[in-house]
């Protein structure tokens, strides 16, 4: 269970049914019900339909439930205001059925709800505080054991990153043959697997993990489908693959640092069609009671954006040589957030995915940002024992982390609502808010000086930022109307203009 | 006059014109007619039609005469073949007409005649031997004074460039402030121009400039309009533009170092329509009796490649951050020669076209090597004295010229017909002949080891190309089938395969 929840209600029965419901959840913690002692014989996975719902004054939210196993039911909720709430089971098992009860959701304490567009292009928590993602990859981190998997989260916790993709399933590929720890179906790759039976103790160690991340305040971007399989799971067919979304959306759906990522690369997945993708788009989101963020990521073919359930774009580059460079084109053709989450992995594997250089991914994630979109790191640097951080977690070895940091505090020093593309000269892109702030952003240009003409009457505090050295030079005075600043002649360089107090207050700078 | 011809026969005179031809050309040299003691009353420049027929058995071509002042005329012909050539002059003027004489063409001599294009998408000299350019540009350098130009000279004699992009006309622009030594008409610029008179000195010294190109084995790439002017020169009016082109193209097109380009920037010049670019290369084709290469310079636009007089694509990149990794698109989009003549340039001057780095250059150079194509070098690194080899020539500094040498080197090892792309793996473009030869490059891209996979009956030579540090290793052993490679895992290899003779003839190698 989530470990931001404490207190238990201890277990009363409701007929033959003991119930126990946290006593006391946070605003969007999770609050669960179990209820022991349900039918456990049959197939409770696909026999038994279990919800609740939950209502607080006019507000009622329906649940879904899910069988964990020794018939044990659990039915999870994150509420989204405070109050007392109460509940209702109901179920075509009559033991599950009108199960009633309630609890308290008091204050968030210091959780921000889960991730929300906002400002079209951007994002925020629900409590509305802004939230900047900076992203990694680590595909199969879950599925490596808990040393490896302790180590990949004390990574994560003293990194900046704030995002991660990951999958639900294990993974099949070039450094990945291991086996996982747990098998998401019972049965054996032996002996096939039976998709009609969950493995609870596969969703219990997920889980776990993704609370994990949520106590570093990482999201996790939840991969559902990917290609990359020896057992199966790739390619369960529909009837398998819609229960396992129910599934997944029952168990998961109350952890507010959630997104839905129905696949990496869709479009790699041969058996599956548009109608395919579109049926589970509309299974999570029906399922799922809070509306998390969710897309479908690219292998060589954006997924249709448009879709009215996709809530931001999830791009894979398809360009070897320009990738960020089209944030702003991609921003307008969509009229959603633009998350890059896969420019290419810093590292040194054998193909090109993987083997950018840390300059190369710092320079993307820039290129990015100044035009409003988001961009993703991973990291591919060859391991002896394979540990490779853009599928197993451990350990970071690149040049790119620390920069992503520093282009972190940057942006959150900057607008309050979201880094904006200016209209820009063709060679220095430029983000911000006109005659308040501007970024400019020189890329693999290095000119050793820039004229800017500005609105005159406004006064400017300029810095230089070296984004590859992580160094801000302020420079002396203030400026005005048409300046030179003189640039380094080195590649990587920003300027940031921000403006200052009026006149009067300008001795107080 | 050009200097590889030597002898000139003694003036004879044919009615009151004393006539003296080149006694002895070279092919492909130029053969010169000059007529002194014609009429230089009125104007010439306008009321004097002036032509030769040049006549080797069934063969026969005919060459513009020009008024080179103070009463000289001069008719230019560059002869293709070997043998004893007559001619016949024809004018509108009595004392000009019907000047007949003869000279000995010899053999070639060492030069290979101009350069024409060949597999579709190549070059190669008349002689048949390969033409590779690898071309620089100096807009400006022939109105420097002969200081500085001799300096361009002999920077170019070090160099391995083998083209040279210049105007005709002087240059105003950035760092371009200076006035030139020649004017190209009478007048001067504060009581305006006579565009029905030209200069004969300026002429005259910029054939010498390009007479001292052909010296050194370099193709003048000549634009003949450019947008960056103060003069006049670029808004002349139809009439004097016409007429300047018949002039310039009665002049020059003998030389057989000439290549033609319309324009720099043929978009940027806001008065001119393309119609008028369309004549325009109707002029110079019509008047041109050699068929030099001949295009057209785009600012943001593409000229109309397809144009049937186009003989090879002139481009200036469209992009800030792609350039020649377009190559192979544009090849099949016209189907002739890309030469990318400006992909930006190395230096550090304010704006995005004159600021990239060496390696970047460097890149650009490869990338449009491995499609098949041709890309160009410049150079803008700010100068004291404005001395910036981009316009004026003078010295080089930069880092890429050696590397873009090291590159000419391997194309010059590289398949006589030209390099041209085959089907590749996204990440590794690839060009050479299946089964023969490979060069693959991987730009950014830095991976530790490479996997191929080749024609399992064939042996090959395998080398590792440092593009960058200009190093060549060559792989012991040979290698055949599927192989992996290792690399150093840094930035700008290539790999190079050739093959090796059949298994018997191993032991050789």
């Amino acid at each position: 269970m989530a470990n931001q929840e404490e207190a238990r209600q201890a277990a009363g029965f409701q007929g033959s049914v003991a119930v126990s419901v946290t006593d006391r959840a946070v605003r969007w913690g999770v609050c669960e019900i179990v209820l022991h002692g349900g039918p456990a014989g049959g197939n409770p996975f696909t026999e038994v339909a279990l919800q609740a719902e939950f209502t607080l004054e006019e507000r009622s939210i329906l649940a879904l439930g899910f069988y964990d196993g020794e018939g044990v039911y659990r039915i999870r909720f994150m509420p989204d205001r405070e109050g007392r709430w109460t509940f209702r089971t109901s179920s075509n098992e009559p033991a599950l059925h009108g199960i009633e009860g309630d609890f308290e959701c008091t204050a968030a304490g210091g959780n921000h709800g889960p991730v929300r567009v906002r400002n079209t292009f951007h994002f925020a928590y629900e409590d509305g505080t802004a939230y900047l993602p900076i992203g990694t990859t680590c595909y199969a981190w879950t599925h490596q054991g808990d040393e490896l998997e302790e180590q990949t989260l004390a990574t994560l916790k003293a990194s900046s990153f704030n995002k991660i993709r990951m999958c639900v399933f294990p993974k099949s590929y070039s450094y990945n043959t291991n086996e996982p720890v747990y098998y998401p179906y019972e049965g054996s790759l032996e002996k096939g697997w039976d998709y009609s039976r969950f493995n609870p103790a596969f969703f219990r160690h997920l889980e776990e993990r993704i609370a994990d991340l949520g106590e570093l305040g990482i999201e996790a971007d939840l991969i559902l489908f990917h290609p990359y399989d020896r057992w199966g799971f790739a390619d369960m067919g529909k009837e398998a693959d819609d229960r396992y979304l129910r599934y997944i959306v029952a168990r998961l759906s109350a952890y507010r640092h959630i997104w839905w990522s129905l696949a990496n690369e869709y479009d790699f997945m041969r058996t599956k069609t548009l109608a395919d993708w579109e049926r589970f788009a509309h299974i999570v989101t029906s399922y799922d009671p809070y509306g998390h963020l969710i897309s479908n990521h690219n292998g060589l073919a954006f997924y249709d954006f448009n879709q009215p359930w996709v809530t931001h774009c999830s791009i894979q580059r398809v360009d070897a040589y320009k990738t960020s460079e089209n944030t702003d084109e991609w921003r307008q053709r969509w009229n959603k957030p633009v998350v890059i989450d896969e420019c290419a992995y810093e590292g040194n594997v054998e193909h090109g995915w993987g083997n950018i250089t840390g300059e190369e991914m710092v320079r993307r994630f820039w290129e990015g940002a100044v035009r409003g979109g988001y961009v993703g790191h991973g990291e591919t640097y060859l391991h002896p024992e394979d540990k490779i951080w853009w599928a197993k977690g451990g350990q970071l070895y690149g040049t790119s982390p620390e920069r992503i940091a520093f282009l972190r505090c940057v942006l959150e020093e900057g607008p309050a609502g979201g880094l904006n593309p200016l209209p820009s000269e063709w060679d220095l892109p430029r983000a911000g808010i006109e005659d308040e702030y501007y970024l400019y952003y020189f890329g693999f240009n290095r000119p050793s000086f820039r004229q800017f003409t500005m609105n005159p009457d406004v006064r400017y505090k300029v810095e230089l930022l070296d984004t590859w050295n992580m160094t801000v030079e302020r420079l002396a005075g203030s400026y005005q109307g048409t300046f030179r600043i003189d640039l380094p002649g080195r590649t990587y360089m920003a300027v940031r203009m921000t403006r200052l107090p009026g006149d009067k207050d300008l001795e107080d700078e």
